[in-house]
């Protein structure tokens, strides 16, 4: 079938994406297969790979120092470990029929195909950028890969003003208001919901807006930029919404991503309502045997509400990569779904959640209560003890616990794990007032908090 | 049946002892029923009520300034909640038959009896006191009141000597040689076992040993203190063991705990192979329908092991009496059981268990799987990140989780807590690789060490 070389008789892995997904599948079968028995072969159009985009953040605001510090593995290391690693080399077309790729090398145009027995397709997500006047202006900047990164760094050390503007209020944004106020900037962060971090209940984002403003940044809430506004030498010098400007040096964009599956969607494999590729539990592409997808580029089942749903976060796509490295060397491992648990952090505050909001257990039609407790971090009379805010839902009459955030300082954010463990197991918040969670006064009260809201949340479902 | 006084026809619930578990009864069936349904009569032989017994190391320590801070709540809180609470008033015997308690006000030493419908017995723990000479000396202390607390206080105010032996190496001792380094003092730990923290392994238990000698304790294993030495003044000079000599100005006790049975066992009241009370699911004592027991005097089921084990913790006692209160003001409600979490900490030392240790696995006959892994509290580039050892058992064949230790600094402790759901819930390592942790670089790795530890555990379980 591939008229350009002769096949050998090892099988060919080609392996299309070069960052968590992509690369801990690579790696897992190469653990699994030798290369005498398997070929590897992966493309990366960018210039690194097996790198955390989650760390950019710290990196742009300086508390890590390079890009280097964020890469987990570099192109030569993967090299050293018998994989054919393209780096600036994008995959332009995907043949299933004939089971090969195009691809094209971007510093010479040069296009060539390359034939595989198993394809892993690992092609990250998107940044969604406005379509608005001056989204493209320079200071305007996503910060989605490395060399997104590097860019709005160089442009920060270029600028001489000291405004910045995040678009956006999730947690890129969030992040990205921390890193810029790190850096001495005045920050404004424009965000088209009633509140920031829509990923929890508006009663729990109100928190976050408070803490924000709290630390200086000024949140502008129920507003959309309408355009980027260019001074006389072309650069951004302000962001409009359509009631105000705000003056902005830096323009950061963190309005979210969507699935990179253009490639796949030209080859007709099989996507979902949120635009990622559909796969079975062993990150199969629904339909096909040897086709493998996983990272951003999928969508995920959530255990909670049974319903597929879109989540670019690296601790999945490394989990994907191990199930699609096990399962292309011949294992069997699976990825059965995730419950919704994120954790982030704006300064000292700290923000978690997992499993339903109050919108989403309304949307699959399930009845709950919903609690809201205050506790602190350490037993109150220990030093450091800070408070806590956490929510809980839970199912109506079966007491099923549905969803927990948490908005507080430190120890606050991490907490979430014992719902989302909770969440994994199917437990009720009656089971959880019984939990036997770690006690010691530095570490908790007598009533850890999420125990706390247990407890209220058990009492609410007694008497519904 | 009472002589000494007309009945009301108000039903009347007895409690002997006024700290956690029979104060939080007595507040919860206060709660669900008033003064006209339900009279509280409440004994306590010290001065205090509702206190933190935990806490006493760290007001020791300096980190907490006063007792008042480890009182949740006084004698005269809960009697403006109608509560007959008598300080001072030491029960002497409970006459099951005749239902009513015999006590003495320990001021006059006045006796008298009091009739209950309804019996909470709540008499806590006394700690080991090993039986040598000296060891009632001035300047040897107990800690676990806080009437002790407060003695050792004092004596460490007019103690111009600066060394002080710490015996036993459990969470008391670790904890009391923290509060008297952090005093000033030269702290020496003896201890009987071959490393600290028996409630580990031993090869954890080694990771303890070695950072505590880092923060300046002189650690001695494997020596049992055999006796106490006076000095001309009749005050404790030093600890001998079968070895050695340890020079000490204060000596504190921290041996561990037996639950405070004499007057249930007097009353025929049946007590378990720990010398705990024997309750059942709703923590009435089994057998008698009107009286329940909770707190350090009681054993509770071990939900891994399904064996009865006496645990002196805080955070079960108000558990207990959470449950107790609902049950006498009418309500259901249980407590299950325990998996054995525990954490606690030296200066920045965390350390955390749950489970079963090796020993406790053989005992019970079950074949296992042991894994130990290295990881970081957050991602290795972000500042802060700190080491941690994770063990992991599981069982053979089946791979259900079966204990977890961790020791490490900041974020290691409360990581147990991912166990302790997991174990309740009776996952296999296999399923906790699946688990969706909060990460984000300040939080975690982008694979949480628990799943570190559970992903090897799992290989080791298939490969076993």
């Amino acid at each position: 079938m591939n008229m350009s070389r002769t096949r050998d008789t090892r099988e060919r892995l080609v392996v299309i994406g070069g960052d968590a997904a992509g690369m801990s599948a690579a790696s897992q079968a190469r653990r699994l297969k030798g290369p005498d028995e398997l070929e590897i072969v992966a493309f990366e159009r960018g210039h690194f790979t097996s790198y955390s985009a989650c760390g950019i953040p710290y990196w742009v605001g300086g508390e890590v120092t390079g890009p280097d510090q964020l890469i987990a593995r570099t192109p030569e290391e993967h090299r050293a470990r018998d994989i054919d690693l393209r780096i600036r080399t994008e995959v332009m077309e995907i043949d299933v029929d004939r089971q090969r790729v195009r691809a094209r090398d971007l510093e010479s145009g040069a296009e060539s195909w390359t034939s595989y027995d198993k394809l892993v397709i690992a092609t990250g997500a998107r940044p969604i950028r406005p379509d608005m006047p001056g989204a493209d202006a320079p200071g305007v900047h996503g910060v989605q890969t490395l060399d997104d990164g590097q860019a709005l760094i160089d442009t920060l050390a270029h600028t001489r003003g000291r405004t910045a503007v995040v678009v956006g209020a999730g947690y890129i944004g969030v992040e990205m208001a921390e890193a810029l106020i790190n850096r001495g900037y005045e920050v404004t962060v424009v965000n088209r919901g009633s509140e920031p971090m829509s990923t929890l209940d508006p009663d729990m984002g109100r928190l976050v807006h408070e803490a924000m403003e709290g630390l200086g940044i000024t949140m502008v809430d129920d507003a959309a930029v309408t355009k980027v506004l260019t001074g006389e030498d072309g650069r951004v010098r302000a962001v409009a919404t359509e009631n105000a400007e705000y003056p902005a040096d830096v323009v950061v964009l963190g309005i979210g991503v969507r699935p990179e599956t253009t490639l796949a969607k030209a080859a007709g494999l099989p996507l979902g309502s949120h635009g990622g590729l559909l796969t079975d539990l062993a990150m199969r592409v629904r339909g096909h045997e040897n086709i493998w997808a996983g990272g951003d580029c999928v969508e995920v089942l959530d255990l909670v509400s049974g319903q597929e749903r879109h989540i670019a976060l690296g601790t999945h796509a490394n989990k994907h990569g191990q199930v699609i490295g096990t399962g292309v060397g011949g294992g069997y491992a699976t990825f059965p779904g995730v419950v919704g648990t994120a954790v982030s952090k704006v300064c000292d505050l700290e923000i978690a959640r997992t499993g339903l909001r109050e919108k989403d257990a309304r949307r699959v039609g399930l009845q709950f209560v919903s609690v809201t407790i205050e506790s602190t971090s350490r037993a109150g009379y220990y030093p450091g003890a800070s408070p806590m805010t956490v929510k809980m839902l839970a199912e109506r009459r079966t007491g099923r616990l549905l969803g927990v955030q948490i908005v507080g300082r430190e120890g606050a954010g991490k907490r979430v794990d014992i719902a989302a463990v909770a969440l994994t197991a199917g437990m009720t918040v009656e089971q959880m007032t019984a939990l036997d969670l770690g006690y010691a006064p530095p570490f908790s009260p007598v009533w850890d908090p999420v125990l706390v809201a247990a407890r209220k949340a058990a009492a609410k479902v007694r008497a519904s």
